[in-house]
This record gives structure tokens, C-alpha cells and sequence, in this order.
């Protein structure tokens, strides 16, 4: 079982992470982690991302000649673009919907420095360490994807683009919806109880900042719904639907799991180019390294 | 830091639980535990419950005269009403939307009398140790409280009330939403980013059977707004607004946590007067339990 | 990998525990688990504590038909021989080398009814725990043991019994060594830092009333020896010599592993017939839980 | 509480760890920390250790202007000594009494570089992390110290000189005793039963590589004692003597803990200057570490 610490602020010295009892003998595919990094760095598949200088890791243990040796396996990536100064008018303001006020309460003190430990930018070592996690699944016929299914309501590309150039001139920003799936599970993933499949994957899923909803099979839908509507009937060990969501009684049944994960407008507004008007499409790869995490954790 | 272990089947001898990290000098109101019991049982109030026995709770440790030692606190609720051979027609059969197939895949062994470990009966103690979980907070000025805010949709009582009668008639079940609300947290619980105070409130809902879908603060609705919408303003270390829903980066900030479980209709259809139609009245005393008990694991 | 939590005060309602984690699909041998709780109560082998009625366990949950489920298997055992009138003298005392005082001192209260919690009696629920965990490993052919090696300094039957004789004249206590074996155990148990087998099984160790010391291997003698007279050479993957104790690095090498325990005398003194000069002979099959517990929670 | 993640190989790039849940506004003392990391490099003080070029400590994260956070504080030490080409004749051969076996066993993989993850140097990261913890402590008036009780069987300076030197002449190694000692601890740390102060102490100590046993208060020798003799009398709540160690039913009692680790020789022999032919001196400064991480994993 995989146990993962991560580490690092926005413009601190570094972001990174430890991986704990990732097995021995994976020859790690470096490639596909920076492909991860950099469609968190830009929203954009790897072809398109080129142009962008992507963030470089640094392997410190746990590895010999790229392949896992079963001990700790750490990492960092430096923070060159920091720049403290830009935020040093920050130092002694809460600003809105951020959790300034929050560290501030917690530790009476904070890194004011881009948001400090707060920053989406600490998810970059969980992309790290979920692109290892996706390796090691894609080795068992798991697969782990992750799209936008909505941005500010709307589902067409087209509106979308509108949408997102209106925010832009606006100096605004707008939330969406981003659709998770899993296949090739097994059946037999889970606790019945306190590590429900579905209860670890909803926790990961709100460790991602901005997120604020989370369902899965037909989720919020069901709650309007019948039992003759929504149960999943089997012919033999064949499931015939799947409302379900691949989950019953918190273990896998070897359907599809798939889900939704709201996220909120990000709260800094007005601040140009150097902040997205929505991180929906560079959040996806966060998503699918979050199952990715979950999914190591359970015994395969 | 509290930690909490269930155990038990629905037909098995008994269900119940270990609390271990209970603070020592609490005098525990049994009264309050029973009556919270009673809400489980019958979905009703304490006074409209009396006509049914309710379970009885036996404490095994962890007391002297009725006040916390500090040391585990063991309890039980024997399975009085068990009646196995209801089921012996089900010991061959997966019942759709059931665990029935995904314990069998896990363990290749199953508790077929009446669901077993995935029976919502396993919620019992869950109710028993957040009872004493609402007290500690109670002496905190914390408050928990859940309440049904829709079934089927609809949130109108008298048009509730109809469309459960008809339910019954039809031998069908319905879903629906519980509102679940938690004041007088004080700012500054909850973690960063691994234990972030929404996400252990996400994975204790998910916990409960029957949960699909788990938002907090303006939830959903925040990924088809903008961020000029949303923003929670302050005026000093007031907040103006709470769209955030009382978190901000994982931490508590000291205003309202409000939050909405989906539950899907339950998959047991037609059985008559045993099974609920809906289990969302008996559900709210559960999600209450569920929230408590997220609570007393952070440090107060 | 197995979990157990226990409870339980020594004159309080019963003692008992929560195993978590136990595959499913073993068939319990209750015997087995009588006579070791009988070898705890007397200190005898099955056949010669016959005269004593043996603590009666009564399972809760996680066995059906008496296999195991895979689910939490919870057992108590009463108290019935609870007498705290016995003790009402000493609840304003703090007796000499107890644990009253530090109980007082972390709780502000305590159970003054038989040591309480601290009480040798909260090794039953482990003793229990424990005979599961034997006839786990059993299944894979490894076994635990453990026996007195010496009591007062002296390994001589005849001498100890004499040692014993005089302790009970004189209304005195004498500690001794127990020594624990494993054999049959495979290589590759343990990790390399932070859960290293020794580690764990020292744990174990300590976690029994009145130990004050461990060693495993040749122990506190190689504090005194050359690195020449030490090592364990290797003929292929034959090991020739066995100083080391069955484990190297943290990790176990198929060799036995083998282990003392020292225990104090027993800190009350004088009180006749109810207290045992001695604890060492009851201690051995105490030992050997802990040992299968510890064993049991790595991955086999 | 405070958890430790180290991770590194003793020829890969780097060792190093990372410290959750240290309290914020702990202005680190980074003088101390080298004066540490230099002890455990050469086994002098600091004014002897000046020759030689001390271990140099990179922070990533956690601190700011020198304070810590309250957020995760993350470090590596680079391995500039790193020399893997000396080890290549061992990448087939299982040295006696190394870790090199066992690592083979577990992982089916290893690092033959100097030990890889075995070697001692893994414990350079917790000779950090116990430097801050130290600070912590001192900050509550809790002192952690540890010096070298025996050498071979002797006490006597002289003659461990001569002892020493007469190893370095047959290329042989020597083992022996630290003693540790913990004064200014508050009554009331450590659980009944499954965190008792001296089992956590233990475990710490068993994680330090080449220790065969652990000993405290009067330890071994209690075995051979009678309870008259070992009881430790109270004069109200003043303690008379301290045979204990400072510990009751698990518990700290404010007085001194004093404990005794044995190591065995090092195994690795002939190898002249390079290698230690007795680790014991650079060891105290290890088992202060651990103890005071220890400390601080409990609730100050």
C-alpha cells in the first residue's frame, strides 16, 4: 500500500514529495511525467505545451537506474519563478475567499509569499507522484482519465470559448465540472465501512483546492429518483446498468467508476495574464493523479 | 484526538464500537444517546418514538460512575430482533444494487442474513459514539444538526407526505437530500492539504450507506458562477457573506458549515411494512453522528 | 494486514477487543483459544488448570458459522470475578511502583478498582488476539513460542521452585526472563527504518505490564564482543551461525528469531493467596501473542 | 504531534526527510543542527570536529525567514561522498551480518552502493529532525541526552583506548552500551497500553541499525530481583527512589528516564580508515534523536 507526503510553498524553496511503498522493479517512464506537468502547468496536451518551459523534477532516492528499488522515492521541483515581491502588498491583507485569514488563525503566522502552502501550485507534487501511481495501474489494465465536463454551465466547446473570453475582458473568473472515470477495476476494492472505495476517492477528490461538490454514478441526480429507476439489475454476474458508479457497499463490482467533482471560480480576480479565468482544464490532470493516489492505496 | 472502531453484523450477536482518545471527566448523558437511538429506530422524535422499544446500549469500559475514565469505551446493542431465516431464501442470490456481489468478490464469503456488514444497522454504533461525540462539542458551544431538505425532490411536507404514500403503494422507494449544519466552530481546524476539514466531512458522508453525492457551502451551484459572485467579502475579520460555506483552504473559519448529502433510493423494494420507503428521516440523526465525529478528531 | 484494539478495565463489566483485518475464510479453533487463556489464569498447561474455570469468551461479530467473515471480530469477557469492595481502601492511596499515580497524573481520574486499566487482566483481550494469530500463522507454518528461561537469576527448576516457596513465606516477589522463539518465518518480513521487525516486536514487548528490558539475538552480550566473533557467515544462502537473531537490516532472513524479555517482580506485595509471587509463568503465552500480533500485522 | 518521513539511499543523491505538524514560530537554531550532523559524522563535540567538513543541511519548505510555518518542513543533505564505484565488487555478494540478503529477499532488487537504504548514514535525516525536536523540548525544559556507557565490557577511558586501538591494529570492530537519560518530562505522557512511553522509546531505538537491545530503569537486572527491593516508595508525591526509570503502567511519572541501548559490533571488517571499527561514539548523538522524536510524537 502506498502512503504519499507532500511538501512545499508557492515561492518557497521547493515543491515536492515522498512516495512510500511504491513496489520494486518499475522502470519509471519519465517522459509521461512531464507530459503531466506540463498539462497542470497549461491546461493543454502535451503537443500543445511545448512552448512553455515545463517544471523539472529532481529524483533524490529511492530509484537505481530509473527503476524503483521499494524504498522511499523523493522528489522536488525548485521554484524558479517565484517572485515574493509581487505579493509583498499582501503581507497584511486577508483577501476574499482565500485562506489567508484561516492560516493566520491556525498558526498565527503565514507565507503571505503567493499564498504560501495554500497555492494550487502545491498540487504539483501529487501530479508527480499520480503520474507514478498511473504507471503502476496501467501495468494491472487500470485506466484513469479525466475531462472537463462543464465550464459556467455550459457544455459546448464553442460557448465555452465565448464564455471564457467574456471572464478574460471581465477581469472575472468562472467555475465548472470536471467529469473523473476509472475502468479495468477489479471487483473487491474497498472497506466496508471506514474505507469505503468511494469515501477515500471523495476525500482525495476535496483536497484539491476550489473543489466543492463531489458525486458519483448518477450522484445528486438520484436523490430525485426511484428505487425501480436506479437499482442495477445483473443477469448472472453481468451488470446491466451502472447507476450505481462501479460501487456497492463502499467495494468495487468491476464496472466503471465514474464521477463528478465541482470546483468553484477561483477567487483572484482582475489579475491579467498571470492568473487563469478558469482552472478547469489544468485541473484534470490533478483529478485523475487524486484517483490515481486513491486507487494504490487499496491492496491490488 | 478521537479514534473510533465499529464492529458487527445486522443478524450477528451484536453490533457496536471502541472509542479510544475520549477526553476523561465527561459525565455522559444516557438519556440523549437513547433518544438519538429512538431517531435512528423510527425516524420520528423522541416523543413520537416511545411506542417502539429502542435499542439498548450496554457500556463494557471506559466509565466509573457514569463519567469517562479516559481510557477505550467499549459499548454494545445486541441483535434482539435478528431473524436470519427471513433470509435464507437470499444465501444463493445477489440482490441488485446490494454488496451481496462485491462482499462475495472481496472475501468470497458473505453474511447473508440481512445484508450482514452492509446493513444500514452498522450505523448504530456510529449514532451511539457521535451522541457522546455532540456532547463533548455541546460543552464547546459546538453544535451539529441535520435535517431532510428534500426527497424525491420535493420539499414541500404535504407534497413529501404524498409522494411516500404512493411509494408504499407502488412498493418503490425514493431518494432524496439531507442539510447538515455545524456552528459555533471556532477558525483554524482542519489541515492544509491530507486532512483538510471538508474532506474528512466528505469521507465520513460517503461512509453512511446509500450516499452519492456530497457538496459543502454553495456546492454545485459554484461551478456555473463567477468568481465576482461568489467571493466571500470581509470587513475587518467579519466575513460579509458565506459562500464558502465556513472553509477556506481547509480550514475553518469560523462562520456556519453547512453542507447537503444525496442519498439514492434504497435498492430493497416491496417488502412491506420491514423496509423503509425512504430512509431519509431516520438518516439525519446519522449524518449528525457522521459530522460529530469528524469534529472531535481534530484538535479542540 | 491485522489491526486489534482493546478495552476494558480489570474490575469494570468485561475486557475484550476488535480485530480488524483477519482474511476471511478461517475456521476458529475455540479450544485452542481456552487453553490459552487458561495458561494465562494459572500459569499451567491444559491439562493441570482443569480445577479453574477458564475465562469464557464470548464472540460479537466477524464469524459465521465460526469461520471468519473478513469483517471486525469483536469478543468480550465478563468480569465476574470483580470484587472492587477489596479496593475501596485504596482509592486514595498511590501504591508503590503502580500505575495510580501517572493515571491520576494524565487523566485526573482513575479506576482505583484493581489497578483498572493498568491491571494485568487488559492482557486477556491480546491473549485472545493472539491465539488467533497463531493459528493464522500456523496455517503458513510458522510458530510461536515462548517459555520461562529464568526467575530470580536461576534457570534450575528445583532452585526456582525453592525460590518461589521462600518469596511466598516471606511475602516477597521475584522477576525472571522469558525467552520467545519464531521459527518458520520466511525472509523479506520488516522494513528497512521505520517498522523494522525488532522494532515491532519490541513494541510488542513493552507493551506488557512489568517488562523492563528486550534483546534479541545474542542481545546485550555482543555490547561486549568483536565484530570476528559476531557476523554470520553464509555458505551460499546458508546461513552457518545465527548471532544475529533470525534478522538483519530491519528484515527477517528465514532464520529463527529468538528473544528475551525481562520482567520485574511484581509490585504488590504480601496480599497472600490472590497475588502470585511471580508472574513469569503466566506471562509465556502472553509473550507469544504479542509475537503473533506483531508478526500478523506485516504482510505474510 | 509530530510525524517523520525520511527517505535516501547512502550513494543515491540525497538523504533527507520531511517534519509534519511542528508547531509554527519556532525560530530554528540551524547552528545546533550542524554541531549535530557533525557529531554523528566524526563522534566528537564540536570544537574537535572542526577538521572536517560538516554534512550540509538544504531546507525546502516550512519556514520562513528561519520561523517555522506549521506546515511541513522538508530537507535533504546531498551525497557528495558518494563513491558507488568502491562497491561494485559487492553488486553479487551477500556480506556477512549486512543487510544485503534480507534486502535481496524483500524487494527482489537492491542497492549495492555502500548499503544503499541500510546503511547507518540513513540516519542523518533523523539526526535533523531530532535536532529540532531537541529544540522543542528545551523550549519546555525537557533535556535529551545520551553518552557511552561501555566499550567492549569496559568503562574505564583508558582502557577502551586501548581497546580501540588494538581493534584498529586486527582490523577488527567492537560493540557496547549508550546510556540515555530524559529529565524535566511532566507526569502523564504515554497511552495504558498501545503507546506506552517505554514500548514507543523502544521501537525507536530498534530502528537505529546494529542495536540488539534496550533496557530501562533498573532493566535486566530487575530479573533477578526481589519486588522488596525494586519498589519505588512515595513520600507523598515525592518518589524515594527511581528504579522504574521514570515510567508506570506506561506512563511518565516526572522523574528522570534513564535507558541503556546495546549495540553490536559493526560487522563490516579490515577496511581500515574508511570505516569505524566502533560506531558507539557517533552513535549517542542517534539515540538522542530518536528519543527526543519520540517525545515529541506524544502530546506536550
Amino acid at each position: 500500500m502506498i502512503k504519499f507526503t507532500s511538501f512545499g510553498e508557492s515561492h518557497g524553496v521547493a515543491v515536492g514529495g515522498v512516495i512510500e511503498g511504491c513496489p520494486a522493479g518499475l522502470a519509471i517512464d519519465f517522459q509521461s511525467i512531464q507530459e503531466d506537468l506540463a498539462r497542470r502547468a497549461t491546461g493543454k496536451t502535451s503537443s500543445e505545451s511545448q512552448r512553455r518551459e515545463p517544471d523539472e523534477v529532481e529524483f533524490l532516492s529511492g530509484l537505481l537506474d530509473g527503476v524503483t528499488l521499494g524504498t522511499p522515492i523523493a522528489f522536488l521541483v525548485r521554484n524558479t519563478d517565484a517572485r515574493p515581491e509581487d505579493y509583498a502588498d499582501l503581507k497584511d491583507v486577508f483577501r476574499p475567499s482565500h485562506a489567508d485569514f484561516t492560516y493566520q488563525a491556525k498558526y498565527g503566522i503565514r507565507d503571505w509569499r503567493g499564498g504560501g502552502r495554500a497555492s494550487a501550485r502545491t498540487m504539483l507534487p501529487y501530479v508527480v507522484a499520480g503520474a507514478i501511481a498511473k504507471q503502476l495501474l496501467a501495468a494491472q489494465g487500470i485506466k484513469v482519465s479525466a475531462e472537463v465536463h462543464s465550464i459556467g454551465g455550459e457544455t459546448n466547446p464553442a460557448k465555452i470559448e465565448a464564455l471564457l473570453q467574456q471572464c478574460r475582458e471581465e477581469g472575472d473568473s468562472v467555475g465548472g465540472i470536471v467529469r473523473g472515470s476509472i475502468t479495468g477495476l477489479p471487483a473487491g476494492l474497498g472497506e466496508p465501512l471506514d474505507d469505503k472505495f468511494q469515501a477515500c476517492l471523495a476525500k482525495a477528490m476535496f483536497t484539491i483546492p476550489a473543489v466543492k461538490g463531489f458525486e458519483y454514478g448518477d450522484g445528486f441526480a438520484m436523490a430525485s429518483m426511484r428505487g425501480s429507476e436506479t437499482n442495477d439489475q445483473m443477469d448472472g454476474t453481468t451488470f446491466l446498468t451502472n447507476h450505481s458508479g462501479g460501487i456497492q457497499g463502499g467495494i468495487t463490482n468491476g464496472e466503471e467508476v465514474f464521477f463528478n467533482v465541482a470546483f468553484k471560480p477561483i477567487p483572484t480576480l482582475g489579475r491579467g495574464n498571470r492568473h487563469d479565468v478558469c482552472t478547469l482544464p489544468r485541473a484534470t490532470v490533478i483529478v485523475e493523479a487524486m484517483a490515481a493516489l486513491t486507487i494504490v492505496r487499496f491492496k491490488l
